[in-house]
This record gives structure tokens, C-alpha cells and sequence, in this order.
């Protein structure tokens, strides 16, 4: 079972009982869960995660779903590698590549899935739906499958192919929309409002518990680094929600005592921007500057995103009026990080970068990220021997296009030792 | 450090020392790894196994490199999972899959590669190189870029272009030769005879090692399970070597006693043909009919192999001339297995199908296998509540084109609730 006790609006403050709604009845601020802390660190504890199963369930107890009945795809538990070659290119000794590319689906969407589809199971939904810029859409459908539920995906038109066969393979019923991200996420929005539409879409009327999923991605690498935290994480960025939820997990673990000598301590009155002292991680954000509306508001030092229409080769990212842009701003602030628009030029040689130095192939927006990286080091925001994370949350084979024309250059032959000789030595 | 004390011939028996050579001297038979056993079996535990990390090289002492400083990527150790959907739909009630697609470049190859690459480095290589359908150039190259290697790896030209993409990536020199699979590894068998190039061809030259890398399929299942051994597995063949060593590894665990309730016994003088009484796996090989020249044996009761030109939309399994199709002859025979070559028109279907049941998308060697279980289902070889193992190797992003047409049909629709209705309830 889930150690939930309700949901209480970000803006406001209002509690209210679990349900599957994502906007505060007054004043229209987001919902967010509120758990029984108490009752948590009662039952938590490094041997029981240790003990669990090789996926985001291990964290059960601190999920808004109950662990012994998830749907479940094996999300998460992903590697986390040590990254030498690539950290000696940036001349970085202490560098990690979390590397989420290799989850079922193929991105870090089954984390937030796989939460969201077992509480709307929970809440007695028969279809499970999302807006969604590709890889979203891919999960939901492959999670749907596995519950015996129905998908109903909504994407832009002009995804990249690997996206769209990605979804459409586990038979959702797909629907792509001419228009812009933000376009498919008011309509879902307003279909989610309908009640002839009685349907449980995981980024909107379920986000309070989907966006939890994401917590997995800070307790994994906590765990994997031996129960500590890194000096540095680089994260790409759509709606910000990864972000904050990278930052609620590291100081979760904190707050429960769970890191290598680090005191529990109290949540306090507002469990969602709790932040305990021993959480020094410096959080730093990667977006694409052709959709950069959160990197803009922290470089103009605005409290508020001013959106944008996306124009970017990294579709995953483009979202121009992210849901959880103030929320990430904040994080960025508390965590005395910052926030880069890699210049869309640099995203396939980030791509490239990786793989070239570690063996990971990488959709577009793990090109944005490693940039993202590669300018932290450069200008020193990131120094030599720090412990640094950077979240690789997407796979190559979705985002093909992007970089086929670059590196498909092959020696084409006879199958003949004088043909190849030709050629490879010509 | 490995427990190899040489290679032995498998025709004529004459062993050598351990170096980068698959053929015998004397009689042109495949060279194979002998090991230490005596000193493994003094070394080797379920507990040491279980404390080790989270790939391949948990089974470090049993693979013939040296565990302690591997090229590794985090190959292996992936998802075992129930499948009751698919189950239901084929009258299985302990059906289990082996979701290989989520290896770090994808396919079950990084297995084989990630011992070959750290074998080669062993033996001073600074290049590898392989004949490839597809999967193995991209595993080569992704470990080439880990290691430092160089890579040059040798493709039909007519692959899928997931595949070329997907190994082109990691920076590789990548040949492409007009012809066959069969036609690309002669020619690198010539250039693996030849001094003017001192490369390790994974699957050549380090074949004996490498092969070895697929044991770790059987050793896994084995340890997910709890330590006990399916009563019939289904495996999608090409050269057939993993066949043969997927049996190899449950005999060897058996051997060693670290199977739950099974005697250890001696590996007796031929290490590579033991059959532990303990092991009642039944071993079912699955091909396409358009390259099935191991079934077209098996079917005809003939103990060698007429090599086939391949014709199959799988064209990870299109080798027409099987390296170790003899063995997997007897491997059939020994576990009472069986082999069934898949109709054409079933490969997309069985891709679909089990998409569609479990969330898992396969390439067409995947649907191939599907496939195949459900004829062994059907047929009743395999009784309902036998325990039963379905090895899915690789991920369908790479073959993406032989599912796109029959999957994607969107409906397509402006972002406007109108719009919307009119294409979802029309």
C-alpha cells in the first residue's frame, strides 16, 4: 500500500483526498501528493530498498501507489557508469552517465508510467491516455498492454518515425494532431475536463502522482553512488517536473535519514519544497535553444516563463509552456545551480560525443544534455574532481534522422579482399 | 583472472594454449575454451554471484576474460519477466521472458562482445572488427568507443537502416559489402588470415571466448528463477551458437552444484558436451523459414547442415552456412527439444503479438520466436503449466520499417475537441 494521505495545492495550500485531479479547485495552482512521512520512516530503510525488486518498485514506500500490485514493465534500476573517456575529454575525473536509454520502453518515461497507470487502476480507470512528444506515447501504450488496459496517445503530427512506430507497436489507439506540443496538451486538457471522457491521462488529471515517478531517477543514483549525492547533476529539461523531482528525491532521502551520515530530519509544513541542509547537489538544467522558455526566465532572472513556440531538433524537449517551469526555477535557485540553451547546432555533436567516448547512443535530448555538460566544464562551473551525474533519459533509435546523414559514411565494397583493400586504404 | 587453462579442438581434441585463433591446425575443427573447473568449483558460489555487479560479469569466474578489469558497458543481468498475458493467449500458465532488447546497444550481442573485447585487449589487439548482421556492428563499435579500440565492421549493404545507424553512431569504420551475410564472413575470415591485419574479429579469430559470453542467458535465467532450470526454453537461432551455449551454461551450473537441490558432479573428460542428468531443459530452436538450414537438418533427421541462401525478413538470423549449426543438432537431440522453422508471413505477427500482450517491442528475430512458441504451444509440446522461458534478443527500433506499414494509422486531426470527435467516434 502507498503512504499517501492526500493532495494539497502548490499555490494555495488546500488539501484534499487522493483523486485523480492535477489543479486546485480555487485557485487553479497545481496538486501535488502528500504523504504520511511518519509512517514512512517508520518502515523505510537502505536494507529493505536493497532487498526489493531491480526496478523503480524497490522505492515503493515512497511511491503514490501501492507497490504490491504495480504495473510493471521492469522500469528503472538502469546503470549508472562510471564515464572516464568522455570525463578526460572535459577533464572531468569524477563523472557518471545515468543511463536510461536502455528502460522497456526506451526512455525514462516508464518511471512516471509505471506509477501513474497503477494509480489510475487504482482509481478504477479502464484507458490510460497522455499528451505526449514522443516518448510518453510510447510508454503509456506499452504500459496499457501489460495492464490490459486501453491507450488512447496523443502526439504532434510531425514526431520522429521511431517515435510514432515506438508508440504505435503495442496497438494504443493513436491520434496525431497538426500542431504544436502545446497544442496536443490543451486539447488533452480540455478531453480530460469532458466527462464523456472518463479517462485517466497520466500528464494531466494524473500528474500529482505520475511526475512522482521521476523521484526514482535522485534515489537511484543516491543508491548506486553508495548512498550519497553528487556535487553536480546535469538534467534535461521539457516541463521541469524531472527536474524539481530529481531535487524532492535527494532531499527525501535526506530528510529520512537514508544517506551516509546524514541526521533525518522533519519534512516540515510544506513537504514539496522541503530542503535539507545536507542536499548540496548543485542542479543544473540543459535545454535546446530553439525551446529554452525556462533557461530564458533564469537568465533574465524572471519569476515567471514567458512561453514560447518551439523550433528544435531535440522534439522531447519541446514544450513551450512547461507545466513546472516556476517550480524548477526555484530548485535551481535553492540548489545554487543554473540553466544553459545548448545552441541547436551542438545537440548531434553531443550525441556523437557519447557515443563515441562511452558506447551509449542517445536521442536528441541527451545531445542537448551532454552539451549542456560539456559548457559547465569548460567555464569551470564544474570542477575537476567533483562528483558529477548527468542524466541520459532517451534512446537513439527513436531519434534517427537527426543524425543518420552525419555519421553514415560507410566504405561500400565487393565482397572481395581486393574491393575492401581498395577502398580502405584508397 | 580467468579460469582457461587452453583450447581444445572439437573434432579431434588436441588442446593449445589459450591465443586468438577458432580453428584447429590439424584438422580445421572450431577450437573451443577449456577451463579450470577443479579451481573454478573451489571459487565459485551463488553468494560471490550475488554480490558481484549487475551485467554479465557476475558470472565472471565462468567466463574466459578477465572479470577484473572488463570492457563493459553493463551488458546483461536484464529483465526476467512473468507473462501472463501472453500466456493466457497461448495456454501457458509459467510463461517467462527474457527481455534481452534492453542491452546497452540493444541486442543480446553485448554479451559476446563485452568478453571478446576484453579478451582481445587481453591479447593486445587495438583493433576489433566482425562480420555482422546487424547487432554484432553495433555491440563492436559501442565497445570499441568504452575500450579505446578502433572498430571496423564489416555489413551486408542491404541492412536495416536501424541497424546501420545504430552502429555507426559509436564512430566505427564501417564496410558495407554488397552480398550476403555468409558472403561478408568469408571475407573477413580471409582478412582474419591475414598478417597484414592483426584485428580481432569478435566472431572469427575470438570466437572461442566470445561465444562464451552467450552462457550468461542460461546462468541468468537460472538465478532469476531461484536457482532451478525452466522446463523448456525457446531461442531464435542464426549461427546457432548461442544455442549451445545457453545448454552449456545450465550444464555447467548444474555441474557445480550451485542449482537448488542438484549435486554437484565432474565435467568428465569433454567439457563441451556435458549433460548433467539434473538438466531436463527442453531445448526449441526457432528460424525463419526463408533461412532455416538447422530446422531443414533437424526436420530431415541429417547430422550435417546444407548451407541456404538466406531470403527472410529476419535478417539478424540470415545465416545461410551456420557456424555451430552441428552442435545445436545435438544439443536438440540431448535436451528432446525440437526446432521449428516460422512461416514469413508470422514474424510480424508475432512481433505484434507480443507488443500488444506485454509491452515488449522485439525486432523481427523477436517475432520470430514469438512465433515459434505459440506453434509449440499449440501443438501441445509444451504442456500448460510446464515452465516455460522465451528469449527475446533484440529491440524493434532497429528493424523499424518491417512493422511500420501494418502498425501506424493514426488518426490525424487539428488540435480541436470538434476535430478530435469527429475522427475517434466517425
Amino acid at each position: 500500500m502507498a503512504f499517501v494521505s492526500g493532495l494539497k495545492c502548490r499555490e494555495c495550500g488546500r488539501e484534499q483526498p487522493a483523486s485523480p485531479v492535477n489543479v486546485c479547485d480555487f485557485c487553479f495552482g497545481p496538486m501535488e501528493v502528500v504523504y504520511d512521512y511518519a509512517t514512512i520512516s517508520e518502515v523505510v530503510s537502505r536494507d529493505r530498498i536493497e532487498a526489493g525488486p531491480l526496478s523503480i518498485w524497490r522505492y515503493g514506500d515512497l511511491l503514490p501507489a501501492d507497490s504490491d500490485n504495480p504495473v510493471d514493465i521492469m522500469a528503472g534500476y538502469t546503470p549508472l557508469l562510471k564515464a572516464d573517456n568522455l570525463g578526460k575529454r572535459l577533464g572531468l575525473n569524477n563523472l557518471y552517465i545515468k543511463n536510461d536509454s536502455v528502460n522497456p520502453s526506451f526512455s525514462f518515461k516508464d518511471r512516471v508510467v509505471s506509477v501513474a497507470a497503477t494509480k489510475a487502476r487504482e482509481f478504477g480507470f479502464e484507458t490510460i491516455s497522455c499528451a505526449s512528444t514522443g516518448n510518453l506515447a510510447c510508454s503509456v501504450a506499452a504500459h496499457a498492454a501489460r495492464a490490459g488496459m486501453r491507450a488512447v496517445v496523443f502526439i504532434p503530427a510531425d514526431l520522429e518515425r521511431g517515435k510514432v512506430v515506438g508508440a504505435a507497436i503495442y496497438g494504443p489507439t493513436l491520434v496525431a494532431v497538426d500542431g504544436t506540443y502545446d497544442q496536443v496538451n490543451r486539447l488533452c486538457s480540455e478531453l480530460a475536463d469532458n466527462d464523456d471522457y472518463r479517462w485517466a491521462f497520466v500528464n494531466i488529471n494524473m500528474r500529482p502522482y505520475y511526475a512522482e515517478g521521476s523521484k526514482t531517477l535522485g534515489y537511484e543514483v543516491a543508491e548506486q553512488l553508495g548512498w550519497r549525492l553528487p556535487d553536480h547533476v546535469v538534467v534535461p529539461s521539457a516541463s521541469g517536473a524531472m527536474f524539481t523531482k530529481i531535487w524532492k528525491g535527494f532531499n527525501e532521502l535526506a530528510c529520512l535519514g537514508l544517506l551516509d551520515g546524514v541526521e533525518a530530519s522533519s519534512f516540515g509544513p510544506d513537504q514539496n519544497t522541503v530542503h535539507h541542509p545536507a542536499v548540496t547537489t548543485q542542479m543544473h538544467m540543459a535545454q535546446a535553444e530553439g525551446c529554452s522558455p525556462i533557461v530564458s526566465a533564469w537568465d533574465n532572472d524572471e519569476a515567471r516563463i514567458t512561453p514560447v513556440r518551439p523550433d528544435s531538433l531535440a522534439k522531447s524537449l519541446a514544450i513551450g509552456n512547461p507545466a513546472d517551469g516556476i517550480y524548477s526555477l526555484r530548485v535551481i535557485n535553492n540548489s545554487g545551480g543554473s540553466a544553459y540553451a545548448v545552441p541547436e547546432d551542438q545537440i548531434v555533436s553531443g550525441i556523437r560525443l557519447l557515443a563515441e567516448t562511452e558506447g551509449i547512443f542517445t536521442e536528441t535530448a541527451g545531445g542537448v544534455t551532454v552539451s549542456a555538460l560539456a559548457h559547465l566544464a569548460e567555464k569551470g562551473a564544474i570542477g575537476p574532481d567533483e562528483l558529477t551525474v548527468v542524466y541520459i533519459t532517451g534512446n537513439g533509435l527513436k531519434t534517427q534522422e537527426a543524425v543518420e546523414d552525419e555519421v553514415v559514411n560507410p566504405l561500400t565494397i565487393k565482397p572481395t579482399i581486393s574491393s575492401f583493400e581498395a577502398a580502405f586504404n584508397g
